[in-house]
């Protein structure tokens, strides 16, 4: 196996300066842009900037490393090859392609990857992708430049398409690369697919912008050259899903058809940054199409703009309404919906006509649900297409590619 | 690289008789055992064993492999290495050893595994090792022997003891065998380490007990021959838990001083069984301790007694209540403690003395809470420890061990 192996170091002994912020504490931050407003600290994919900036100067000016990062062993420099993580880097040198197996637990009852699994795996492959680049701080996916200052990301919008889903067991390859969005931002891409095979499973699109949290202003700054110096070599104009003009995505109201209201953030849905980590979302929303539908249909395509952060003492509620290609009378009407406060469902209804008849009626790949939580936090449209029957036909779709990489 | 790799094979096509049962429509099924009478169909490891059991005859007469089974790619033989998952079989051949690096989304605010995913990774490292043998079936965790006689497992009680956790990217080895458990069971246990030191994290076992699902009877029966022969050759006496007499549990009421009710189990939470996995269940007794508690403490010990199945249509209730060395007047006195309606902090009480002042209270590694969710459904206890100086503790714990594997 060709290796770049990953070299343990040991910790050299210094004061550490890390410390754990109340996440009740964390300042509130608004950032005027050029056209919007948005409050940021829950979306962000920083790490609590401040501490973290205190602690990487700490150790640059000290020349030692915590006891934490000893055990993290984040590199401090580029590696080619995870042989742990079975990442590698790929795409001349810029991009990230790493292989996992589907896991018992990322499956539902169906054995196919859940979509909060498929967002977390996203969401693992980015920042292992910047861990693998050296340019990694200790925070969310920040640089050491980006710390330094005092800047995080912001996601703005994410889109899934999804054309199959792997299944429990199944050898999974995923490749991330970055590129420019406009002239503040950068778009991230990833492709999943088959590593026996090279049938595609789903393609992926984040944009985030760069904020400068300046702790005086509060305002939207201009990305440093520093550490667009350290970012933009990685960029390539490659796209995994080509959009043309963005879809607007409506704005729903207490009168949306389904509501799931009184969501409350749970210390588990917290992550590092002491925030909703914005996967969370997705099952918030999915909880919302009532389980019927979901049962007979499979997701097959996803969009989120993220518009503001969620705290963890935010009470959310997330809506739901079939767009003009859909129609859920019969399910209103056939079964004991709660529309107010969540949804229940009588089992006569569900063992009666209301599951098999309804997906019928429903047109493939023409209909959405959207929604938001609380007015501003996000808004999102997704896409469902039959989905029962798409497991075993995704196979009869393989495309033979198959690649050599470095752990066959 | 050693490898006996993983071999790639492709379908024969057959007609596949794979269905997805209606959730709603499995069976309740009481086992009348020598004792007691238990619900086992939610706390089963089981596959839905009729649809399976028809598919794998039909596999075995026809001699070919659906397109599911080939993109799973279950191995029929004992495997040695599998590469993609990290894993490797020890232990003389009878045990599994699987590398993994703690993922993004596995920790907590505070970078440290949550004890859910410590959980997953348990099951998954289970099934992972039956995976490996070459014994399983397509369901979760039975074998082929257990599917032909429609046998399933049933958890009936696991402990896990935490003496640190591992935190985000850092790489953990999980050793997992098993060995007999009185005439009618097995036990599984598991070591987590460090693979860099040594050092151990945690501890666990869980006991299994095999149950005949006669449709007729319901009874429990013996444990075929077919299938102890399978199985018993895996079979090593050693215990990662030295267990004297298991502790006893108390029951607890509506009295309790904690009590988090109307917990519905959400489509997220059901597992391949198409029911509520008992990983669950963790999540749903640590969200009944006080937020304010667990930020200044680790769990360090919990012990599950599974009594009875949780479907997808039951409403749970999770109780706490701290036993007679724990003290938690201060904080129901101090906080805005709903008992009834799950529990809501105010933040001046978090701000205040709340939090740090009552955890110098409490006894390290004496103190205790007790759970249940609904009469029967689970009961269990934790030991809570000062947790949040300890990661910073953890690493002058390793021993320096340092075993040379496969994958290095």
């Amino acid at each position: 196996m060709a290796s770049l192996s990953y070299q343990a170091f040991y910790p050299i002994r210094c004061s550490s300066t890390r410390d754990n912020p109340d996440p009740h504490k964390q300042p509130m931050i608004k950032i005027n842009g050029n056209s919007t407003t948005i409050k940021v600290d829950g979306l962000s994919q920083s790490t609590g900037a401040e501490s973290t900036r205190t602690m990487v100067a700490s150790m640059a000016e000290n020349g030692c490393v915590t006891k934490e990062q000893s055990r993290q062993n984040i590199p401090t420099k580029k590696q080619l090859v995870d042989p742990f993580r079975h990442g590698l880097i790929i795409e001349a040198g810029v991009g990230y392609r790493q292989i996992v197996v589907i896991r018992s637990y990322e499956v539902g009852a169906d054995k196919t990857a859940t979509l909060e699994s498929i967002h977390n795996l996203l969401q693992e492959t980015a920042l292992n992708h910047v861990w693998m680049s050296g340019l990694l701080g200790d925070g969310f996916g920040a640089t050491h430049g980006m710390m330094r200052n005092n800047l995080i990301w912001v996601i703005t919008r994410m889109q899934v398409q999804i054309d199959s889903y792997p299944i429990w067991g199944e050898i999974v390859e995923i490749d991330t690369w970055v590129g420019a969005s406009g002239k503040n931002g950068m778009r991230r891409d990833w492709l999943i697919r088959s590593h026996t095979t090279g049938h595609v499973f789903a393609r992926a699109t984040r944009h985030d912008t760069w904020v400068m949290m300046n702790r005086e202003t509060r305002r939207l700054s201009k990305v440093p050259d520093e550490v667009r110096a350290e970012i933009s070599p990685w960029f390539i104009n490659k796209k995994a899903i080509q959009e043309d003009v963005p879809e607007k995505i409506i704005k729903l109201n207490d009168n949306a058809k389904y509501v799931n209201s009184g969501l409350k953030p749970k210390r588990s849905d917290l992550d590092m940054n002491h925030h909703v980590n914005n996967v969370k979302y997705v099952r918030w929303m999915l909880e919302t199409i009532p389980d019927q539908f979901l049962e007979s249909h499979q997701l097959s395509n996803i969009i989120l703009e993220y518009r503001r952060e969620c705290g963890s003492s935010d009470v959310v509620q997330s809506l739901c309404e079939p767009d003009e290609d859909g129609n859920l009378e019969g399910v209103q009407e056939d079964t004991d919906i709660n529309l107010l406060n969540g949804y229940s469902l009588a089992s006569k209804s569900i063992n009666g006509h209301g599951l098999l008849g309804f997906s019928d009626k429903w047109p493939l790949r023409k209909s959405g649900y959207c929604y938001f939580g609380d007015v501003e936090l996000v808004v999102g449209k997704t896409t469902m297409g039959h989905g029962k029957g798409r497991l075993e036909e995704s196979i009869a779709l393989d495309d033979g590619r198959k690649e050599k990489n470095l752990f066959e």
